[in-house]
Formats: C-alpha cells, sequence, structure tokens
C-alpha cells in the first residue's frame, strides 16, 4: 500500500506551527513508524519552546500509536508506547541496559530526532511496547511521564517507614507521589493549587498547602517544582542525611544555596527518564490511579495552537491532542 | 591550683581582634578545658569573617591541646583532638552515633561556642580523643580537616576499579586526594597551583591542570573547590550516573546549572566532618601521608592578624598559629 508522502504536524522553529505538508518520516532497518493516536503535552515543550536543548523540529514525546511500518510484520498493526531515547545499541551504557544514557542517543522531539506530535513518528523497534488492551489511550499516553515517576523507586530503595514529601502539585509531582503512595511510605504532597492537590487525592496520599509544618522531617524530598525555590523549600524539608531527588530539568535562573546541603550531608539526586515497561507494570496493577482525571482539555492536532496556548497560560495538569 | 582569669584569643566581632584579656571559659559537668598547642586556619574561619553563619566570639576548630581540666581526672595531662560538635547526647541523632547532626548542638568556634584560638577552649569529656604519642603536633592539628576527607569513605562505598577525580588544589582537596588513593582508586587531583600540586604528589596521586582530558570520565568527582565553578565543573567530569560529593561549605553567589545533573542522573552527595578517630588511625597507618608539607607558615598567637592576612591574601595551604 502507498502511504502519503506529507503529514500533519506541530514544527517548532524559534517558533510554533502547525502544518500539514511535513513530510512523513522514513526509517532505516531495526526501527519503524508508528501512527500516532494522542500524545500529550509536557513542561519540556514548553522549555524548548524557550531555548531549552537548543530543538528544533516537530515537537512532542508522549504518545500512544500504533505501528504502521515495520520490517518486522509481526509489529504491524500493534497499539504501542515507546522508551523515546533513541540510542546506539552498541556502547557500554546500552550493553548495560542504559540506553537512555546512550552518549550518541537521539531523543524524539527532544534532541535530533522528529517528535510525535505529528500523524507520524519513528522510533528503534527494540523502544516499542505493546499496550495491553486493558489500558485505554488516555491512560497508555501517560507512559513516559510516569515512567519518569517510576525511576524514583529503580534509583532508590524505599522503606515502608520512610517519610516523603513531593514538592509541586504539577502533573509530574503528582505522578512522583501515586508511585510512591503504592510502597505504603507515608507520602505527602505539597503544593499552592487547591483544585490540583484536590485531583491529586488518591490513597492514604496527603495534600497539604504549607511548608513549615514538615521542616526537617522528610527522609526523602523529590523535587517537581521546576523552580530553583523548590530546591530550596527541599533543603528546609529534609532531614539530615536524607535524600532530595531532583525531577525537573530546568535551567535554575536564580542562585541555589547549596550550604544547607553540605552541613546536613544530604544526598542530591538527579532523575530523570524511566523504563516505559515500569510505567505499564503500574498503570495494570493498579488499574484505579485516577490518571485520567489529570486530563484537563483535549485539543484536535489541528488546533495545537489552542493546546499549547491553554497549557503555557493556564498551566492545567496535562493538555492532549488527538489525531 | 589557681589558673589565670584572663587569656590571649583571637576574637571576631564583625572585626578581628587579638586580646590578652578574654576570659578563660568555665565549663560544666562532662567538659573539659583544654590548652591549646596548636590551631590551623581553616577557609571556613575566612568564610565567618565574611558573615558565614553569623558568628561572633573566639575563632577556630583546628588544634591540638593538652587538658588542663576536667571533672574526671584520668584526662588531665593528655594531648587530645576533638570532635568539634558539642551535641546534646540524648536525641536521636546522639544515640546514633551521629552527633555532628544533632539539631541543638554548637559547634567550636563556629557556632555559639567560643573557638580554639585562644589559651583554652572547652569541650564535651566524650567529644576528646588522646593522640598517640607517634603522632607530631604538625600532624594532630590537621586532625579535623583530615576527618572531613575520611568522611567521604564513611559515606561512599569506594570500589579499586572507580576513577576518581578531586577538584582543588587547596588543603581540603589535597586532604580528600590523600584519603582517597588509600583505597587503592584511581585518583586524579585536578587544580590550578603547581606548586601546590607539585606539594600534593604523595603515592600514585595523579596531578593535572586540564579538565577537558577528563570529561565524563570519573565515577566519583569530589569538590573541594568551594566556588560555583567547581560544582559546573565536576558534573562535565562526572559519568553519567555517577557521584560528586561537595566538600566545602561555601554560600554560591554564581547560579550552578543543575539541568545536567537530572539528564545525566548524577547524585550529589553533601559532605561535612568526620570522625576525629578516622583520622588518628590513617595518621597512624600511614605515618608518610606528607601532612606536615602542608604547613605553608605558622605565626605566634600575638601575630595572629599577620597569620589571617596570610592565610587570606596569599591563600597558602595551611597556615597554623603556636602557643
Amino acid at each position: 500500500m502507498s502511504h502519503p508522502k506529507t503529514m500533519r504536524a506541530v514544527v517548532f522553529n524559534s517558533e510554533l506551527v502547525f502544518r500539514e505538508d511535513y513530510p512523513v518520516p522514513d526509517f532505516g532497518p531495526g526501527w519503524a513508524r508508528i501512527q500516532i493516536k494522542k500524545t500529550g503535552i509536557c513542561q519540556t515543550d514548553l522549555e524548548i519552546m524557550k531555548g531549552y536543548m537548543g530543538f528544533s523540529g516537530v515537537l512532542g514525546h508522549e504518545f500512544v500509536g500504533i505501528v504502521e511500518a515495520c520490517d518486522d510484520s509481526v509489529w504491524i498493526g500493534k497499539r504501542v508506547v515507546g522508551d523515546i531515547n533513541a540510542a546506539c545499541g552498541e556502547c557500554e551504557w546500552c550493553k548495560g541496559g542504559l540506553g537512555r544514557h546512550c552518549p550518541s542517543r537521539t531523543t524524539l522531539g527532544i534532541d535530533r530526532l522528529d517528535g510525535c506530535m505529528a500523524d507520524f513518528c519513528v522510533l528503534p523497534v527494540r523502544n516499542l511496547l505493546e499496550v495491553p488492551s486493558a489500558i485505554s489511550d488516555n491512560r497508555a499516553v501517560f507512559t513516559e511521564p510516569l515512567a519518569a515517576a517510576c525511576e524514583i523507586l529503580e534509583q532508590l530503595k524505599i522503606e515502608p517507614s520512610d517519610k516523603i514529601v513531593v514538592l509541586g502539585d504539577g502533573r509530574l509531582g503528582i505522578l512522583c507521589a501515586w508511585v510512591l503512595i503504592t510502597t505504603g511510605a507515608d507520602v505527602t504532597l505539597l503544593g499552592h493549587h487547591p483544585d490540583k492537590l484536590e485531583t491529586a487525592g488518591w490513597r492514604h496520599l496527603k495534600c497539604i498547602t504549607r511548608l513549615d509544618e514538615i521542616k526537617n522531617r522528610a527522609d526523602i524530598v523529590v523535587d517537581a517544582t521546576g523552580s530553583a525555590q523548590g530546591l530550596n523549600d527541599a533543603v528546609q524539608i529534609c532531614k539530615p542525611r536524607g535524600t532530595i531527588v531532583l525531577k525537573s530539568t530546568v535551567v535554575a535562573k536564580d542562585a541555589v544555596n547549596l550550604t544547607p546541603l553540605v552541613i546536613n550531608e544530604i544526598t542530591l539526586l538527579g532523575s530523570r527518564c524511566g523504563q516505559p515497561s515500569d510505567a505499564l507494570a503500574i498503570m495494570q496493577t493498579y488499574p484505579d490511579m485516577p490518571l485520567e482525571k489529570l486530563i484537563s482539555a483535549s485539543y484536535p492536532i489541528e488546533q495545537a495552537r489552542s493546546a499549547f496556548d491553554e497549557a503555557l497560560y493556564r498551566k492545567p495538569l496535562k493538555v492532549t491532542m488527538d489525531f
């Protein structure tokens, strides 16, 4: 069958443009082309529009789609999500199962690889995971950010006796809190938006708006605020010898005072992408995790400008786009 | 025997003054008064003079001295060094052997407790350690900074296969490099002062002046530069998923870009004081560790102003003062 040569795409190149004539991507051996069903706007997309990573091309790295073309015909027609880092597969990082740290990786919609806010994107076949039928598109589209939240569990051993505070009631903070609450630990989400904190309510998660009641109390603090103030708050909340997990790849514009980190011998742990398989597993284990509630609005891809305006100016939990 | 009511002391109270009429400190049960033999000037003393910790009183926390008075007469006349944190002894931190994180601690010459740049200082008896006779005063005076270097070994498991880079050829950087080289790991000291790097030569320590040859190579980076640039260099040198140990309690005046820390999932570990017993043990095990070479100049206590001027403006490795 012949397929169209051009497609709809949300392209960033110093400004954001919706195009209907963007070339459909080709792909080489070992890669697959995916027809996108649903995509989400991430804070990283908004940062890219401010210059982060110097990226230009098709935006987007949160998706669920159907494999449209692939050398290995067994994949065609499957509903998939995928690891967004296209690694070389050969280096010591790749061989150790840590392709997401491969020095020559490209990254979907972030670093030299056109993203998924288009009818089609391409990824290595080894990055793909079939989505179980019980997981809806509205849940599967959270695979990438939920995997980023799951990464904390891979980096850090959580004890049920741990007191954990998550800073930031945005989507990443809420997803981190939900993943952490599954460990049985005592988890508190600190935010400043009563409506978002209400949405965040799940299981025994405590949602609060004031920092002073939890100073020096937490064994683990997860900073998902994306602001320098978040890290300054985190060092106040963290116990001596505790751990702060830094989840946001945001360039700090204000100076962060690291002195309390040294005095209190705090461990600061940078944490980024996780494994999509962990996200799918947690969605299957916890079908009641209210992921769909995080979608504040959904737009047809043609209304990408409105979708981004909503994400930029109203700062809702999650804006998605449908194809 | 009656003792003098006043003493010589180096006092900071918005400015540095040498006094001969400072009151000899009293002490309560469980404490001892120590007659100081030798004291060292630390970078922290210089930071205090710029306002760090809002401290006023007798400066100094590096010393070797003789116990002059104590309820427990067995201590009198013993040559001692000591833990500089005067902890409560009752809280969960103290009971867990981590009195140096006791929330109600005072700290010798740093926080609400007069320091050791005086004829006498006081400390809890439980903080004291007798110095073995094989360790000279010129070595014992390094107990506190050497313990701070040893703290890295307590916080972090070092493998002989680890590649370690220490940033900063000041005394703390050199002491960290020396302690780390005893583990058998591959240790490189990066500095900018050929004379200091020459002094640092010991065992198989590599001393270099250029960062570009070691980028992305280190499993562990120790930042002992005391500058924001040091941390920025450290993230360039550290491998993905590696560890950066932050050793300097210096208020960063420039913004530190923490984004690479997140992208590369680096662990940043704040590290402060260590256990004096570890420092004495390493001095006994390695009598060839050339600690004495770090003393660039020594002054009588009366010439404290000259000693501080030397430390401030010539930035030598270590200035000490004798009584």
